[in-house]
């Protein structure tokens, strides 16, 4: 059985050359959320976009998708351009076209692993195995979310309950089972409600207005993370309609596999 | 006396239209670097474009920019291409070109303030005032470190002596004085030194590949800020070339002004 993940990144080649390429893509059901797709699905198709193209050099480092409109579900067309190879890295820019329409913009970076100095920084959050946390949706009813089991460790959405801060720390694995690579964790970056829910406990309208991902792993690495990836985020500050959102993925060794980023927009 | 930043961001308009532009821009060699101009005067002149545009409206909310190349000391054109505009936010392009190279790409979010639920999480650091810090640039002989000064309350770059963890806190204000606005706090969200630096001690050929800058204030409170600023900042992941760095710039009433990410390439 193929993974919803791998039937999403499977795209028909518009026209493709040294430089620049267009793809028909399509929504996949099981990533239907709220209005349009979940995020983490789009930003996996156009990472693996890359990733496809004869002339792609490396390994996804980092990643910027700016979600203007909704995807609409249905067909798409990915462009994407090559604007530079350098010794050590490459820069693609991506966009998403649906008729007249660009819901999404963005940019890819692919580096070349080099052997330099190494070392991590960032710690595993102490908490307690996947096993010992309840699994439970974080939200109810979207349709992406039958492709994750979610575990939290701590900062689960409490529908009235306003907390201290917005933090939430869990377990993700895909269900049904699949490993990780770069694409499936692009989409896992944005598994995270939005903040604002765990800090006022309302559900208020809100969408990741820009979405940055930095890969700091192998693909060895997340290919061999294991099942549960550990996923811890918070925001920093909301107001005047947005706010940002800060998070690590970790493997359960303490790899540190992902930062990412967003700017969410809210409101109420 | 116009401060250098101001003259910076002086363009000429080769063409421009409801949701395009081309402007006419240069280097300034009060921010000249060790290869090119400073990250960060390129930020703000990419963010000042957009504003200076007709059709923008609202605030900057977020940038990212890609640094493909380096951009060559002299003239070179931007690119705007608004992609969307919302009820509360605006999605632009923007690409510097100069000849047939495209040193730098990215985008640009402006989004409407509107009346909303706020809280701010993060914390302004316990250090010292400016006042009790020693006023002394992180590096050595780089031009565009004159426009600032800089007070390490702690993680100053020491050649010679590695340090556990690369965080980094200093107060940072004009010189000569300037206030505080989108634009040069765009510029001042890269003032950090490499973060290997601090964690090795040594002075590894070091470049940020990608940089993403989150305005979490508004106008007036950037205005009123106050002379220092204090930035903290710290990488998660060094190895295989690259390391992230995430960083916060606070007034020094303990507002957080902008959170900053970027992706850095390194060698050593």
């Amino acid at each position: 059985m193929t993974h919803p993940l791998d039937e999403a990144v499977r795209f028909t080649t518009t026209s493709s050359d040294d430089s620049r390429a267009v793809l028909r893509a399509a929504t996949h059901p099981a990533y239907n959320n709220m209005v349009g797709p979940f995020g983490g699905i789009t930003a996996a198709q156009l990472l693996a976009a890359v990733q496809q193209h004869p002339a792609a050099q490396g390994n996804p480092a980092a990643q910027t998708l700016n979600y203007t409109s909704p995807v609409e579900y249905g067909e798409f067309d990915i462009h994407l351009e090559l604007v530079q190879t350098n010794n050590s890295n490459q820069h693609w820019n991506v966009r998403i076209t649906q008729g007249e329409s660009t819901p999404v913009t963005g940019s890819v970076v692919f580096t070349s692993e080099r052997d330099t100095f190494a070392h991590q920084e960032a710690r595993l959050p102490q908490v307690p195995g996947p096993e010992e946390c309840e699994s439970a949706p974080p939200v109810n009813d979207l349709r992406w979310l039958d492709n994750y089991e979610f575990r939290f460790a701590r900062g689960a959405y409490e529908l009235g309950r306003e907390h201290d801060d917005s933090e939430s720390v869990y377990w993700l694995r895909h269900t049904p089972s699949r490993h990780w690579d770069a694409p499936s964790l692009a989409s896992a970056a944005d598994s995270f409600f939005p903040r604002i829910f765990r800090r006022t406990g309302k559900p208020h309208p809100a969408a990741t207005i820009s979405l940055t991902t930095y890969f700091l792993g192998t693909p060895e690495e997340y290919a061999s993370a294991g099942e549960y990836v550990l996923c811890q985020g918070r925001a920093q500050r909301f107001g005047g309609g947005t706010a940002d959102q800060s998070a690590r993925l970790f493997s359960s060794e303490g790899h540190l596999l992902v930062s990412t980023h967003q700017l969410t927009y809210f409101r109420g």
